[in-house]
């Protein structure tokens, strides 16, 4: 499994060889460690909780990735098809298992703390998937059924990730709670750019193929915001989406280029790429305000500004 | 994924009409429940201890089913072949998931050091599949190899399920460690009559197909034992395996039957049958054994000892 593994996280390539590939962003593990800070602890305090995070973040996307079949993620193929689905599911098994005993490797009091904490992030970003994947198949999803999929998916794990540090280093609730707080809107904020960036980045960025999400038929923020504006195009846009949704998936991967264009085009036209801009924003406004109830250093609210700054700007 | 867990489950059927199906034996949850009682404790203590266990037997069963390709258990079609592989995968993450919280619902130290155990076990249990996995492509495997497989992928689950009940009960480590011991050799017993029926079963008690081990090449006990042995029927069992390995899944899926009865019976030639047999009788007496060490109520003992009797002597 550590083949395996050592291929997913981009430091070797199909064919065992050393290589130095995009690991991703590591966001959720610099949220753990500025999480620390925030009581007052050490960075390395909130080690365990980083570690823990990163493991869970990437047992999701190996099984995602696999359920959803997507072929590329950061430039390289997925693990399920360098490796086959078997090892996707195993090695993804395994790091999820890894995650709790690295998070219960402390003493009782926070350990049993810390893993309760875990164990609800990950249940909840387990929903999300369930959630995420029967909106593909339904016709109607509401803009508030989609934020709560966001928040469970998206939103638990960024939550975990910001307060694991301080309870790792002994936070009072109070604490604990505010920056679970600005997690779990960063989360939202962040997942809404990545609606955004599904459809519309730049795949020499993202490293997915153009229209990534439609090809997929996902019920994001962008598509659910204009199937529920009034109008024209999103009349037209609910049409076509209603009907694609009947379709085989054998069908529905024959589409032509244009025709992924041409409902991008009209999520554009109903708002529903602007609306979901302003969501980030809302959020981001809503991550930051909930730092505000807190006492924190202020190099480390600076940081914890600054990581949500990067977070809505991001290409990729 | 109510649905797909409830059909796993065997309470409804592939049409989500309420059922009756064979919903497994239900070793590991009694053993959970004993071990309260050996602890002195009410058997109701290790509950959660019951329900975790469970847990992640189903949450490796619904995975093990789809990576091994199985398309039958317990006389139904497995979980993937009826609601498919994405709803196998994402149930089995939320059970898995759910055996972290339930154990963890108690006072921090218990709760921790409970955790810890589950940890440690499901570990074992992935290590334990993916060495199961590996085996079949490889074309020798040893004895001692097979037995570290088999107790990861079900000695240390047992293990769990046997010391999980007193651990919550209070149990100093001592017993605690007893217990599991007795557990894990059972697992090694309960196991070896796993293999036994992998090839022999009587698929109308066991709900796989006839040779079920052998049609997806597995290096169970009885053939490494048979290809560890001296003489003709060893050499040419080894002969036919070992080019076996070669062959792609599609070839060998067009077996005759003749060719899977012709393995059964040089593995019984050569000694592999009989080895295995003897093989769980050992694990019993050890499992046996490692309860002598400590002091349990007299009913207690006596319920462990015939929870043992049924492993080894059951046709299913």
């Amino acid at each position: 499994m550590d083949t395996v593994a050592a291929y997913h996280f981009g430091w070797i390539d199909a064919q065992g060889r050393p290589t130095d590939a995009d690991s991703g962003k590591a966001v959720r593990p610099a949220l753990a460690l500025l999480s620390a800070e925030a009581a007052g602890a050490a960075p390395e305090v909130g080690v365990p909780g980083a570690v823990a995070v990163e493991l869970v973040h990437n047992f999701s996307l190996l099984h995602d990735d696999l359920m959803d079949g997507d072929e590329q993620r950061r430039h390289r193929d997925t693990v399920w098809k360098v490796h086959g689905p078997a090892q996707a599911i195993l090695v993804g098994d395994a790091l999820f298992a890894l995650a709790s005993e690295i998070i219960l490797d402390g003493d009782d009091a926070h350990a049993a703390r810390a893993a309760r904490r875990l164990a609800a992030a990950s249940r909840q970003l387990i929903d999300g998937q369930a959630q995420d994947i029967a909106f593909e198949h339904r016709e109607r999803v509401t803009v508030a059924e989609c934020l709560a999929m966001e928040g469970n998916k998206t939103g638990a794990l960024l939550a975990f990730a910001a307060s694991i540090g301080a309870v790792l280093g002994g936070a009072d609730d109070a604490l604990a709670d505010a920056l679970d707080a600005y997690g779990r809107h960063l989360g939202l904020a962040f997942q809404a750019v990545d609606d955004l960036l599904g459809i519309w980045g730049d795949p020499r960025s993202t490293g997915k193929l153009t229209w990534s999400d439609l090809r997929q038929r996902k019920k994001s923020l962008p598509v659910v915001a204009a199937m529920a504006a009034e109008g024209p195009a999103a009349a037209r846009l609910t049409a076509l989406l209603t009907a694609d949704v009947k379709k085989s998936r054998e069908e529905f991967e024959d589409f032509d280029e244009a025709e992924f264009a041409a409902r991008a085009e009209l999520i554009d036209e109903a708002g529903g790429r602007r609306w979901t801009a302003d969501e980030a924003r809302r959020q981001y406004d809503i991550a930051i305000d909930a730092l505000e109830s807190v006492t924190l250093p202020a190099a480390t609210r600076r940081r914890l500004t600054e990581l949500a700054d990067f977070v809505v700007v991001r290409s990729k």
